[in-house]
């Protein structure tokens, strides 16, 4: 079918609303059709007054996949060329992974198709140069699903907050880790046991690295980087540490801070740095009680972005899950459809600085200790302490341990995050450690 | 200047930032030199990498208005004419008033110039037909400002979830109301005390009624059920009433039912009703403690937007004051430059419902009564509860009071409020009400 005909009228597409205005129908091809692209599918079938039609839908075996809830008029196959030799505008991938996704999307857009995508680990790795590509071959690609799942997070930084100069964002983006802290939080189990509820209700991978370990979250950040702080930062500079050492007992501590503990994503440029250099680490962080951050349950996620003029503005929801993540995918193909109907041409290219990465950030910090009790214990770690050029905030004890696994907590005036690092190096060695210290950033 | 000059180069411009790649440059003037159009002009000048050129300033007596920070390009001028007849490609509106303001949009529109506004209450009585006329002109018109100040709500509703079916919005759109029921509950004072208060720290207008009687907020509540859930309402038909009624002990027993009170604007369609029935009301609420409704303190904003498919998103942040405003003006400006930029030349409209209002939730309610105590009162209000058909859920009375001004409070189960409306119509003539009960919603 040669393009112009698509200017025809499309009633006879199960898939399309009535038409009001004679708009151009938009022809959609999905790539993926697990959880999130059945979803896409679900959403696209049930809405009215749009000019989307579902053309294709490709998976591996895909003759398992076929339901009978979409039009007959729908191409179900796993050749990828089916896709790119068709008269598709939008190609959807939802299908995840690096290969052969980013060869999927390099063709498509080479075929003069727009792209949405889900695929986090892949925009923060060839963003840029698919933007690029994209512009080139005067298509769109769209990746406002690839973080927070159903938040319009990406969108609300690039173009409701484009009026700012944003200069910090800090998010909870890893619904796994949330869940897993809330649950230690509300329940006092261990780590592990959480962990393994989280893998029974579905809320945790059987291989669950990824999430705890912090590699989804500064993915995610790396593109909140870009698109919020125009800063092209690689995942794989972003500082991850697992949120695997928290306990219980941390949090009892952190509550007598008024705090509780998270997984904070958090990329910060300095007006010092000039955008030479930006702050950035995902990592499990004590948050006042009084913060939006505190108060995220569960598998929600939320950013908080902070901009020279506007302050603190907020973004929460549904960070995955099918149906919320497929919301943004939808929301992503009507921008683009939009904007062809509008006769828009090309994908924006904001000026990007790439600054050096650092996780160094200056804060108040939590050191969190797990001692056989002898005579001196304090002495010898104040005196280490005060060497590096570090003031004591507090101690704070917990009655009633014994003694021969005795938790402690000392808290830390404001410093770089690499002095505490340094006196933890020679706190390391001290024989009455029964393990390692915690070390946890107090926003 | 013929408008293809604005082609050529333009570093002479102070306000513009370098040039990377040749862009047409799209000038702006600013109708309003007031707070938010001031803090406009001063975003547009210390905004590098863009292509924006402030070229007009509006005002009344404009004399008094000039600074000296702006570059001498700029025209001063209390004629519209001036900026109607020049090269202007967008007209920023920050004077409001709905006259002359209105003329003068409809005005720029028709010179074939974009709009971008401010003005909740002009948007919210002609939003559309103003729609339809930038629509016909092939301009655009934006109004991101309108609402919630620097948190960008409306594009959030209209991009960001434009691929959910949003089918409930509730917010607090009015920072006055937020910031006088946080003083009293946070101290204890009486609603006229914290009145005062908020008036003498300029958080509250000489005249508040707009802000207390709810005349702001369904103004805004009128906007986004036009953007969020495309029905078109008016302002007047969305019921508002007033927070002058909430005292010190209504926090006293909202807190025992684990809730607190805020302003809360609130616009929902039911399934039932299939677009023909939109419920909106604007009042003061119980909220539960774990909403985050209640957790808005001070003057801030948040808009909570429930969607089939994505569930519940938030919103959050400044909603008034200069700069968080002028970064939704400025957003604005550049979502149109972007657009202008890539040849899009239309505004867009949706189709819209155009339902019934009514403010009749099925909702719980507290019922608070002052009364001289007697024997006998619970009796006549149970009687006269139970023959509306109403089920009391509970009694609650504060110990310690005076018997000739006591307190106390009766919790209905859900039921419409015009049930409970009908029966405090009855229990109105009772006599040993010292003064009218108050009726708020639960939510």
């Amino acid at each position: 079918m040669p393009a112009t005909s698509k200017l025809n009228s499309t009633s006879n597409s199960a898939v399309d609303g009535p038409q009001s205005d004679g708009a151009q129908t938009c022809e959609v091809a999905l790539i993926g059709f697990g959880t999130v692209g059945s979803s896409v599918a679900r959403i696209l079938c049930e809405r009215s007054n749009t000019h989307l039609r579902l053309t294709h839908v490709l998976n591996r075996n895909v003759a398992r996949k076929k339901v009978d809830w979409l039009p007959p008029s729908v191409q179900w196959t796993e050749n990828i060329d089916d896709v790119l030799t068709s008269d598709v505008d939008i190609v959807v991938e939802v299908m995840g992974g690096l290969q052969p996704t980013e060869d999927w999307i390099r063709r498509a857009l080479e075929s003069s198709k727009s792209v949405v995508t889900a695929n986090k680990q892949l925009i923060a790795r060839c963003g840029p140069e698919l933007i690029a590509l994209a512009r080139q071959m005067k298509q769109q690609i769209e990746f406002g699903a690839s973080v927070a799942g159903g938040v319009p997070v990406i969108s609300g930084l690039r173009d409701g907050l484009a009026g700012d100069e944003l200069f910090k964002i800090r998010g909870i983006l890893n619904g796994t880790c949330n869940y897993i802290l809330s649950q230690i939080e509300s329940t006092g189990i261990p780590f592990a046991t959480a962990l393994r509820e989280a893998q029974k209700l579905g809320f945790a991978e059987a291989d669950p690295t990824e999430d705890i370990d912090g590699l989804d979250a500064r993915a995610k950040l790396a593109i909140l980087a870009r698109v919020g702080l125009h800063c092209s930062v690689t995942p794989a500079s972003i500082m991850a540490r697992s949120i695997s050492a928290i306990d219980a007992v941390d949090f009892e501590y952190a509550n007598q801070l008024d705090c509780t503990i998270r997984q904070i994503s958090w990329a910060q440029l300095t007006a010092e740095s000039k955008g030479d250099e930006l702050f950035a680490a995902v990592q499990p962080a004590l948050v006042n009680l009084s913060s939006p951050l505190a108060r995220v349950e569960g598998s929600q996620n939320l950013v908080m972005a902070t901009g020279k003029y506007g302050g603190e503005t907020v973004f929460g929801g549904h960070g995955a899950g099918g149906h919320p993540t497929a919301v943004a995918v939808v929301s992503d193909i009507l921008a683009i459809a939009r904007a062809k109907q509008a006769g828009m041409s090309y994908a924006e290219q904001s000026l990007e600085k790439t600054p050096a990465v650092t996780a160094d950030f200056t804060t108040k910090h939590y050191l969190r200790f797990l001692v056989k009790d002898q005579p001196g214990i304090i002495a010898s770690l104040a005196t280490i302490l005060s060497q590096c050029g570090i003031n004591i905030d507090a101690v704070v004890q917990k009655p009633g341990c014994p003694k021969s696994h005795l938790p402690f907590l000392i808290t830390l005036e404001e410093c770089k995050a690499s002095l505490v690092e340094r006196a933890l190096q020679q706190i390391t060695s001290l024989d009455f450690l029964v393990q390692p210290c915690l070390h946890l950033p107090i926003l």
